[in-house]
């Protein structure tokens, strides 16, 4: 099992909903002059990802920890139901 | 070994080499009438990214890859050494 396959998880779906699911990771490696800009890096992407797909608050979990020289930004959004695209 | 590990993967650096690095990963799950704005959104993440970090074409690595109900891009990029911040 790679580890994409662990990364998108169980892909069991109920059988009459059909939501969207975006699952973003990020992890910059620093080194020690570098800012760490995830966190307003966040804020923009899902400005942009919400020109694309209907993003709700509520609908976003985030996760964000450092691993070694990382700092890993985790996003999983849920979109509603009903979306017209464009 | 989880699978951010995996996915951070090695993270060995040579003695005088600190260069930066950015992983990201963007698993989109959709349903069938939802349009596939993954090729665009990721020339919208390089244009944020790069607002934050001086981001050289020839540094990114992109793979795109349809796994199950997933479309996936995965992107690498390499900033240089040299970068002042802000």
């Amino acid at each position: 099992m790679s580890f994409l396959d662990y990364f998108l998880g169980s892909r069991k779906k109920t059988a009459s909903v059909a939501k969207d699911r975006l699952k973003l990771i990020l992890a910059h490696e620093r080194s020690a002059d570098t800012p760490d800009f995830l966190p307003a890096l966040q804020e923009e992407l899902l400005t942009v990802i919400s020109k694309y797909m209907p993003v709700e608050k509520d609908q976003i979990s985030v996760h964000m920890e450092r691993r070694g020289d990382f700092e890993v930004l985790e996003l999983n959004i849920l979109f509603p139901e009903q979306h017209s695209p464009g």
